[in-house]
């Protein structure tokens, strides 16, 4: 998940703007983009059938699914994110669809891209979260001990996520 | 905090396009709009001030400050947002800037403005996330009990607040 929207997602936003690779065309671009978008796909449907398994395949009871706040958000947010690539794929890449149409789902297509991206960096958030408090109570942390590894680790984390978020959305 | 960042800061970032009183002029929409973000700070800081307080003063032992990946993102949140008004305020309102500064602050107090929001958002998620992990596994809830009320509503509010997002961004 973090692979998914932290790294792959994060670069192939930018690889328009402020590519790794500078002397890339537009076309090389464009192929960056989308093959880092394909491969965070990858992680991301990976990510959501371990979470699954973890649930359904846990000893002695199994686990009900998507109960908790944390996985409605990812929920909802893998169904846009299919729904973008689906929708980009096909007018972009293939069959590809005509100019003017292009022209037309450029800006929802960025606008779309950036919320669903900023959706999957929530989903992480708040999924670090219901961890933290889950080893906090199931450990029963108290005074000090909440200032340990454990929890500030998570605290920190949410800090750079959010400024993730800033930088690429700003570059 | 749902007062401050979901009702009075959408209204304030949708006052120029799409105001509640479309006969209002520029002036006017201005006017709306950093009275509501005035008003939105002013529940932020209470909200802040009530969350310090249920832990200092608890009783028989107090809890400690700011341990939370929750309380991190919305200590970041608030300082960013303080800055945010500061500027706005200081560049717009009094003793205000020239023109050109204006015009040049322009674009970044939008991307900024909106962040922040954003940010506030996603605090709100981890915010109900943390609570409702608290309640889950204070009550010791399994199997179908993780299908009651209790964890639906936040779960639902969740998909509700990504909407919100989505429909005040692209208004
Ligand atoms: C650091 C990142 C993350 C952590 C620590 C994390 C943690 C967790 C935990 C503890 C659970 C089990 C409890 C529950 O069902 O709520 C879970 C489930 C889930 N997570 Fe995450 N998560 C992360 C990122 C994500 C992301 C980015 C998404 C999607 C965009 C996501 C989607 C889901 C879904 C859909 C479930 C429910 C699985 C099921 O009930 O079968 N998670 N996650
Ligand atoms: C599935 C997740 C995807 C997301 C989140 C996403 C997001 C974005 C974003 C944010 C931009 C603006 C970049 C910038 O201006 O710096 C962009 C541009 C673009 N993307 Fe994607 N994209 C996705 C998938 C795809 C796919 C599969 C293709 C197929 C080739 C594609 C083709 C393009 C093109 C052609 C542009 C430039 C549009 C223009 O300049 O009018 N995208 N994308
Ligand atoms: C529905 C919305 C919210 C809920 C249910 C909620 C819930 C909570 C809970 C249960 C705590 C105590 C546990 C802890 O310290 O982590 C807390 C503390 C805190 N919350 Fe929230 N919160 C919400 C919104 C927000 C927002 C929008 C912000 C800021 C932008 C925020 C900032 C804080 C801070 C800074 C603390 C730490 C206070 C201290 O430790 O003295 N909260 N919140
Ligand atoms: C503190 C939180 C604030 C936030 C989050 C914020 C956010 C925003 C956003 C998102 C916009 C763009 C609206 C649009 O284009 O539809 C905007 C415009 C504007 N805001 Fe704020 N704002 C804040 C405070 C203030 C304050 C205190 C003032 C003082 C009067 C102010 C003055 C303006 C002006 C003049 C514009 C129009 C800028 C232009 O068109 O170049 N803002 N604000
Ligand atoms: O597939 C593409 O379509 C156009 C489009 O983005 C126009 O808005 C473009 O530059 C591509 O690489």
């Amino acid at each position: 998940m973090v692979l998914g929207f932290g790294v792959f997602m994060a670069e192939a936003l930018m690889s328009y703007q402020a590519p790794l690779l500078p002397w890339l065309t537009r076309q090389g671009r464009k192929t960056v983009h989308w093959v880092l978008h394909s491969l965070a796909l990858l992680c991301i449907a990976l990510g959501l059938l371990a979470a699954y398994k973890s649930h359904s395949l846990k000893l002695p009871v199994p686990i009900p699914n998507w109960y908790s706040p944390h996985s409605f958000l990812g929920l909802t947010t893998m169904a846009l994110l299919a729904v973008q690539f689906v929708v980009a794929a096909s007018a972009y890449l293939y069959p590809g669809a005509s100019l003017a149409f292009r022209l037309a789902l450029g800006p929802l297509h960025k606008f779309s891209g950036k919320a669903v991206w900023v959706m999957g960096l929530a989903a992480i958030a708040t999924g670090l979260q219901e961890k933290t408090s889950f080893l906090q109570t199931g450990k029963g942390l108290k005074g000090d001990q909440l200032y340990s590894g454990i929890v500030r680790l998570p605290a920190v984390a949410m800090v750079l996520l959010a400024l993730l978020g800033l930088v690429v959305l700003y570059h």
